[in-house]
């Protein structure tokens, strides 16, 4: 039963793209190690993927590798950028300027992934008008106008629970595609926006029914090597 | 194959304890909110689940519900509380003092599951000794004798990828069994550790790459219900 959820819930094509982003991120550290080529053997010993799958997921985008030698490292890792698309420079509005948006405004990694956050949103009249680093806060109210006027693309809702579905609505309604929600909570949204949900709550949850339970060994090394093996990712994604 | 592979991965026990978090979440709500008794086919229907599901779940940990009635509301969160070991306080060291950890020394879900940060740890000599909020930062060498004399129980790698692997090296060796990790690179890890990895710059690309692709109105409705129907959820657990 719980296995066939599992099948139904996993899409094919985020399990590849999530991969790919795994293999990108290790080119990248060879192609700054001063790496000029790897096999997909190599490429599966150094970072615990399955070799066989790495040229399935590859070959599915095109022929990369030369026979006998492997892939190029720059030239790979330069087209799986230009496949996941971070060759563009995606607008990102955040909305809700607590403590965890007001530390996303600062994240590294949405820089480096080519995401701009150009535009942040609360509905507190306290915070309106204040500024998150750089960017003054805009009333939620104005969202699809601001969204609108400053091509806006990506939406990260860093809102309590209880306004996040609203929230959505209201980013959806806008236009706005793809969405990164930091509320624990399930959301509801139509099939033509894609929503991704970084769960910090349930992940801690989990941690903390672990450490709940005495200790055991079960039967889930095989398991567990086997998502390992996989490269498999952390983040729920809906379409 | 990527169906057999989906199966592989995911594990009974963390799906479950997954949907009892959410559904722990959306019975806070209700108690706050001063709803009474609900029935699981009610609490499906406004929180998105499905109710065969809920009884499901539930039942593999006692019986809550009264025929005819539905569940008590706070027990059933107390319940749930207790199940998940949210009942029990949790010490939690951080390690990477930078933007996104002091941001998580603040984060509020912490303290709201009784997660409570209470060292903090870099390697860089400019940081020890300087503060997070009011946690002295401490060198990494010392990770083990802090650990052990502040009776940590939960590590937080908030490190650059490359260093990710040679902490949780030291973590493990430390004796801690729980860890979150927000390093974007595919971690091994012992199998009496577990591990939940956030992984936030995947979830960027794979937006990313949806933004790239054309509009499309494919088959991918049916599994999207399905998903929401589960509040399947966010952080890919490893144990």
């Amino acid at each position: 039963m719980f296995k066939a959820m599992a099948m139904k819930v996993e899409k094919v094509s985020e399990l590849t793209t999530n991969r790919l982003s795994l293999y990108l991120r290790c080119l990248e550290g060879l192609a700054e190690a001063g790496r000029l080529t790897i096999s997909s053997d190599d490429l599966a010993r150094e970072f615990h993927f399955n070799s066989a799958q790495i040229r399935k997921d590859l070959a599915y985008f095109g022929e990369f590798g030369v026979r006998g030698k492997g892939y190029e490292v720059e030239t790979l890792r330069d087209n799986l950028r230009s496949i996941l698309g971070l060759d563009k420079c995606h607008k990102v509005a955040l909305i809700g300027a607590g403590n965890l948006g007001s530390a996303l405004v600062d994240y590294y990694g949405f820089h480096q992934r080519n995401f701009h956050i150009t535009a942040v949103f609360d509905s507190d009249p306290d915070k309106i008008g204040q500024r998150v680093k750089n960017i003054e806060i805009s009333d939620m109210k104005n969202f699809s106008s601001v969204a609108k006027r400053d091509n806006i693309e990506v939406a990260v809702i860093a809102v309590p629970g209880t306004a996040a579905q609203s929230v959505l609505e209201i980013v959806s309604a806008a236009g706005i595609k793809a969405v990164m929600n930091f509320a624990p909570v399930p959301l509801k949204v139509s099939s033509d926006v894609k929503l991704n949900t970084v769960d910090l709550t349930t992940s801690l949850e989990s941690l903390s029914y672990f450490l709940a339970q005495p200790p055991r060994t079960n039967g889930s090394e095989t398991l567990l090597k086997s998502a390992r093996a996989q490269g498999f990712t952390a983040v729920k994604n809906k379409r």
